[in-house]
């Protein structure tokens, strides 16, 4: 019995040694793991924004039936949307396209939608112009049928640029010019100054500095 | 004896504890790691689809001797090959050249072969001309010694292609005109219209709608 | 008593097999993350990759007030600069600038000075030429007001250039031809050859072949 006994502490000790460097393996790990996943969102941003300067001047055309671009190539249907929709842009000199493509999926490929239509543009003001020249109107044709033009964000930036929106409502409500900037900042006048905010955290901080606009973000932030 | 028997069933209580919470904290790790791993194979993807877009218009030259772009630029070469392989397209108006430059480096430091070229052209549609032209003839020759032009792409984008290899020739063979699409989507025709398919798993999701086709496809896929 | 000795017997070969279970556990998530590290690595050099890509033909113009591009663009700083400090050669046919924009933040949004200018130029060749002739004039300016011109780099970049310094110094003073590659690639000239290293491992590797570098570079690997 007293044997047994002896034994018996013996493996307990070894077990709680055991245990022991398993805590410490884990508690190691934790800190590698919160390397890890800080690299992980690090590398999530910078990723985003490779995607973010590669799209930057692209139009995203949404209705043409495939197939339209056919012989005049995708470029010859912006050209014509142009033409149809904002002639007075057409006859400016140089709106340069650089390329345009279908993109190469439907979201679900049993669906019969047209695919998109991306026009990559030389410059960064031609887009914006023709952007602006899109809000501008009531509505936007091909041939008669209506088509949209969008800018062509990630899904990341897009989600991002959506955050701002009730912010964006609440500072338009006091007329202090709020835009959205490419990719997903949000700039607006204060102080007869002009500001720009990449995230809310940035925003957040501002805040705390300025108590008449803390009252207005109320509830926002 | 009696006190001893109860001391270690305390520790071994306390030790059964720790067991308990090492197991629940490795459980919970687990989860961590599953997200993880999703982030990064999600990142995997949207890296590969960067570099894709960034080579699209590329073509890579295999054979020219260094230093023989001394005066004319590497944009030079490519237009003496084209002149030497393909003089109809030379005479066509604007196959316009972006930018060309040697690789940075041989794979192997000490190899002596030479470094290839790298082009970007303006559109992907004159890429495409120049590849189906290089396709259609036995030999390319640059100052009459064989040269290769090849479409520029990133490792796993060449594994993807290749991965379609044998489905590709089975098309073929059944006449289904099965193509790959930039940068690594199979197409083919089938009850006469054209689908396209980014990967396997999408397209063994279609084949098990069509009965003929899984037919076709046994032991591809 | 005997009875209890048994219950704790067990009890405690239970819990050893939990151990052992935990601790194999913990082995296979550390191939894991092995495999993990070495992915996300990877995927840092290919990120740095594409961003060098995305940088290459740009030049970052430090110093110029905020707001004096309107109107002219900010195309149209680096046109001024051109015809101010390098006449010579503004009178060339043909640097062709493809954009320029304002950095979109400055590090701190509290500070005053004002926001980088990127510009893209069409041709990487026509940025070397700009900055060589920067970097041949003692000072540069924007109406008489001091200015500075340097690549485009990303921070991580940036470091490996750094990282070159010492042995950059070292060769320099043998006479040996360093130069920095863009984006961050050690070149020098060794036995009539001019050699290139993208970083110090390739470096250290070549170096063990050749005793006389070794000798030179003693230190500074």
């Amino acid at each position: 019995m007293h044997n047994k006994m002896e034994t018996t502490t013996a493996r307990l000790e070894e077990a709680e040694e055991r245990i022991g460097e398993l805590e410490d393996k884990v508690m190691e790990k934790e800190e590698a793991e919160k390397k890890r996943d800080k690299k992980i969102q690090e590398y999530e941003g910078k990723i985003r924004e490779l995607s973010d300067t590669l799209k930057r001047n692209n139009i995203r055309i949404i209705g043409i039936p495939e197939e339209e671009e056919r012989g005049k190539g995708a470029e010859g249907v912006l050209e014509e949307i142009i033409a149809e929709n904002f002639p007075e842009l057409g006859k400016e000199k140089g709106i340069e396209i650089q390329e345009a493509q279908r993109t190469p999926f439907r979201r679900n490929l049993n669906r019969s939608s047209a695919r998109h239509i991306i026009v990559k543009l030389a410059k960064y003001k031609d887009k914006e112009k023709i952007l602006i020249a899109a809000r501008g109107k009531r509505a936007l044709t091909y041939k008669g049928r209506p088509i949209r033009l969008v800018t062509d964000l990630s899904f990341e930036t897009w989600q991002a640029r959506k955050n701002w929106q009730e912010i964006f409502r609440v500072l338009d409500r006091k007329n202090m010019q709020p835009r959205i900037l490419y990719p997903a900042s949000l700039s607006f006048r204060i102080e007869g100054k002009i500001k720009v905010f990449p995230n809310k955290q940035k925003l957040k901080e501002f805040v705390t500095t300025k108590p008449a606009l803390q009252e207005i973000l109320r509830g926002t932030l």
